[in-house]
């Protein structure tokens, strides 16, 4: 199995992808090739020890930033990483494109690339939402789609409840549908409609989910719209981390605070590490005509090398075929739903 | 002035309420009417020393629960503490009505009996957002409205603005739009669209928040459809009490741990308090013709008092009419944006 390995994304490129990349090829025999600026990636990958045969450098001139907007950077800039390593997935020469770039532009430039799996309306950005002292569920959509349609939250649902069982190794996984009430005429048009489709798949859907429990972990696939999704995703972190600076303040805050809290050290750092879910894998694109997967921004080494391990059942377990497959099971319940009205 | 609280609404009622009664009575020279099962409220008053010419009870057989359905609860149960204190507001018998009822049901009655305020096309509940850290926010709509049009978020603006302005004393309070990104372009079509509007407005309107910002406290006025601020408000509940959970498991785990937490007693309770904004008042229904308060149905007697005092406000500075005299520049931004396109 060939992983691409996007060099040029990320706060901390392409020193962190290499390193991460250096890391991974130690605990796999898959090949990893790092696509980029050719002597940046060489100069970094001298600084370690690696078995040459399992990393490769593919050459790629041109860098897609934050900044670009993402669908006019996917059609001009041909010879960057992400256009390159994309193209590489569509022709068979690599197997999973795994990058910390630009969002926009790998969700444009899986949609361009690689194209839709037919029937599926519209892609989706899946990514893992932590569980304060449990384990993570898997949140869709995280925020490619602002606008939806019922029969896309039937899609995220499909989909994200066939990676989870494959790729993240949950069986039978509860999917929760998010909702302003738990009772299935509660909540908005497109919600109402929603649960009707969901209800009708073979998954295990435990019904509508208020976003008071999702923290708690009611639900292993959270389906949601992407506006409504990233709202969730970021009210989380920015809640999280205000909760933290205010215990901070607060324990240190006088002697006898500052000697309780040196107590606690390793308990507050305990905390801290709850939301680090970098241990579980990036946010894969799901519903392209490919594997991708986008890392963090943020991400360092050790980030990097479990998107790249924990990628590879992505390919392994055949998660683009299982989605095509269940296509089928999408089209019937949408339509035996419009012939129910 | 004459403040109807409702007798028969919330977890602790009538006991929470009779209690919170008598002790804003102490701090106010308004009277008020304790509305409900005459003979309940008598037997608690009972209890208590308090002013006779300041707290008065008017009998209503009926209760509406929750578990009532809103509009056929309102409809059909006329001698209810909800139907009767409504209809006391409306006939000018009142001056505002208090309840720790059904929102559903304060919602319905709010728009049959008192009705929109003309020019309104959606009244909406308005809640306190605890900022931890810092002083609350104002969220707008907090789930009266799962579906929303652009005009609408410009109402809820121009509503949590008067509000906050008038009855919680902030000045030139700065109003934000709940959005996927801070870019005008970014956001789903309804966002979009209300960014437009709200631009165009004499606020103090500081553009898009994502939400990772908004408990960081950037905004006073939070406006978003119904369906968002609910799924806001109930994750910001949810995560911080397992955030609250997890840290009392982990600092009661070990004698040292033990140790350390109870040198922090304090700095622990003071962070559980972070989140009790009772003392800020209750949840105003704003766009109806007359004050109405929606109070948190677990409120407690000191909430209860907290509620009356805070709402007092809402009559004494004529929000209802202020709202009303809005209505022609959200009808003027309204109708020259349709000129626009």
């Amino acid at each position: 199995m060939k992983i691409i390995l996007d060099g040029m994304g990320g706060d901390n490129a392409p020193a962190s992808v290499v390193e991460g990349a250096v890391l991974a090829s130690k605990e796999t025999d898959h090949q990893i090739f790092i696509i980029g600026q050719e002597e940046l990636i060489t100069e970094e990958l001298k600084k370690y020890k690696y078995d040459k045969n399992k990393i490769g450098v593919i050459g790629a001139s041109e860098v897609i930033s934050n900044d670009d907007a993402p669908v006019r950077a996917v059609r001009s800039k041909k010879d960057s990483s992400i256009v390159k390593g994309l193209n590489m997935v569509k022709n068979g020469e690599g197997d999973i494109f795994i990058s910390a770039g630009s969002t926009g532009a790998l969700l444009a430039g899986g949609l361009f690339i690689l194209g839709r799996i037919q029937g599926i309306d519209r892609p989706a950005l899946a990514t893992i939402y932590p569980i304060v002292g449990g384990i993570p569920s898997l949140l869709v959509d995280a925020g490619a789609n602002a606008d939806c349609k019922p029969n896309n939250l039937l899609e995220f649902g499909m989909m994200g409840n066939i990676y989870m069982e494959k790729v993240l190794g949950r069986k039978n996984p509860k999917v929760g549908l998010v909702n302003i009430g738990t009772e299935a005429a509660k909540g908005s048009t497109l919600t109402k409609a929603a649960y009707d489709l969901l209800e009708h798949s073979h998954m295990n859907f435990i019904g509508n989910v208020e976003a008071r429990e999702v923290p708690k972990g009611v639900c292993d696939v959270i389906v949601t719209d992407g506006f409504t999704g990233n709202v969730l995703l970021k009210l989380t972190e920015g809640l999280a981390w205000n909760i933290l600076q205010v215990i901070k303040k607060k324990f240190t805050d006088g002697v006898k605070a500052k000697f309780g809290a040196a107590l606690l050290i390793d308990k507050i750092k305990g905390l801290k590490q709850e939301f680090d879910y970098s241990e579980y894998g990036g946010a894969p694109i799901l519903g392209v005509k490919g594997p991708v997967v986008k890392m963090h921004g943020s991400s360092n080494a050790n980030a990097v090398k479990n998107t790249i391990l924990k990628g590879i059942p992505y390919v392994t377990e055949n998660v683009v075929e299982i989605i095509q497959n269940s296509v089928l099971e999408i089209e019937e319940i949408t339509l035996s739903e419009n012939e129910r009205f």
